[in-house]
């Protein structure tokens, strides 16, 4: 008899609930999305489902009807009746026994969770620490998948050392972005990040800071940093769905500026306010 | 109210069960094994298991007791009775409300299935084709974990060619093993495999295939190839625990030697049998 084992429990293998055979546990096989809202109205919503529609045929995630998670998205996000919440949603490509090949008829699995946003006051006007680790991701970061072992690693190692974000450097020695975030250096009037050509996640959010940074008359470089470059700028920020901008203060062992979210860092960050009414 | 929504269903959050919140589903953060049995007799269960502690090790899951999951093994394999069973096994660090980094205290989720091998008669006496695909996988394949969408992505491309098996070069051009097996190449009476320095999985069956190559005094050449070189070759094969060793017939477009298994081949898989006993 074909058999599972749930922990200590062995079951006949046919009464499996499909949730254990989804393809997101055994491979990783599936993509996600996170929007948020800011009092009451999501922000972004169409752009995130572009991209999300992009990662799904990258993959080969085919007969995702994406008007169809939009309306999910909004009716979840009603029920919720939360006004600053993080909306996570994720399609695998469905149940099945354990095989590296799929059959192309598999129903995909949507799973999506709404919960109220923790206050990020202390960081924003704080700022944050970060600290570095290699970059161990796949070589197709620019599809948001599932696959993120290498991720969570990394913000974990940042965890340990009092930081809040790892920022991940590649093995020509250059930063691509933070574990979770874009990242984004401040010398004298230009704002300088990773460009979209990198092994890189192309991030809503950064978009959006570009879009902010030209509005107030910044330079914007897209040209890779090293980590020395990043110590010796006048400001550091990361941008992340969730938080959109968030100041670094430290990275490293070497503190930014003077130790305070730096002054076109706040600017931008109240500039950024203007998308989200 | 915070709030998941699975397909259609809307429902509160707090009532979701851990199987959902599988770190597993949502960053791979997992490990895992797959042993077989020839004819009632589990092959290489410490090998797997020392492997699998190292696994476990490297990504930071602590207090699993490898002797509690050895008597799992053989509990589940003796409950099913399957003289050549596939035995999968993998271990995430628990389930948890979706947050990169971990408390260390979370209960890892263990998860088992035993299977009846499916025949292998026809592969192993005709031999396979074999397609080429990049080598996206992320840099630490040394751990076997669960973010395979890199692996899943080339087998289906290979599949889509008619082929059983992608063989990976990464970006210097180079071979480094097949999506699911250890690759290798007969040149008159040396075989040459990929060393375990570049960024492969430290193979049990390749360990076994090296030492029965020893025993019939072929030489050993643990040296990266090119596709150029393996269509060069006298021979080819992989090797992968649910089957040890698969003559290769095919690679891209290019017959190995005369489109049979080749002799070598033929005698390192009639030798590898008497580990099996």
């Amino acid at each position: 008899m074909q058999i599972v084992m749930i922990d200590d429990k062995i079951s006949p293998l046919t009464g499996l609930e499909p949730v254990y055979n989804d393809r997101g546990i055994y491979f990783g096989d599936g993509v996600y999305e996170v929007v948020r809202s800011y009092n009451g109205k999501i922000f972004a919503l169409q752009e995130h489902l572009q991209r999300f529609a992009g990662s799904l045929s990258a993959i080969g995630i085919v007969n995702v009807d994406i008007d169809r998670i939009r309306s999910r998205v909004k009716k979840a996000f009603d029920a919720a009746g939360i006004a600053n919440a993080r909306i996570y949603f994720h399609i695998t490509r469905g149940s099945a026994p354990r095989s590296h090949t799929w059959d192309v008829n598999l129903k995909p699995n949507f799973f999506l969770t709404v919960t109220q946003l923790p206050d990020d006051t202390e960081e924003k006007t704080k700022g944050i620490a970060v600290s570095t680790h290699p970059d161990w991701r796949w070589k197709r970061c620019d599809i948001k998948s599932l696959n993120l072992l290498a991720n969570v690693l990394a913000r974990q190692d940042a965890a340990r050392k009092g930081c809040a974000e790892a920022i991940l450097v590649d093995e020509a020695g250059l930063i691509t972005e933070g574990a979770g975030s874009a990242f984004f250096a401040v010398f004298e009037q230009s704002v300088q990040t990773t460009p979209l050509t990198a092994n890189i996640l192309p991030s809503v959010t950064r978009s959006f800071v570009i879009k902010t940074a030209k509005n107030i008359g910044l330079e914007i470089i897209e040209e890779s940093l090293t980590p020395q470059q990043a110590k010796d700028a006048d400001e550091l920020f990361i941008a992340v769905t969730t938080k959109d901008i968030v100041p670094v203060v430290k990275f490293d062992d070497k503190v930014t500026g003077d130790g305070n979210p730096g002054r076109y860092t706040k600017l931008l960050m109240e500039e950024f306010q203007l998308f989200t009414k």
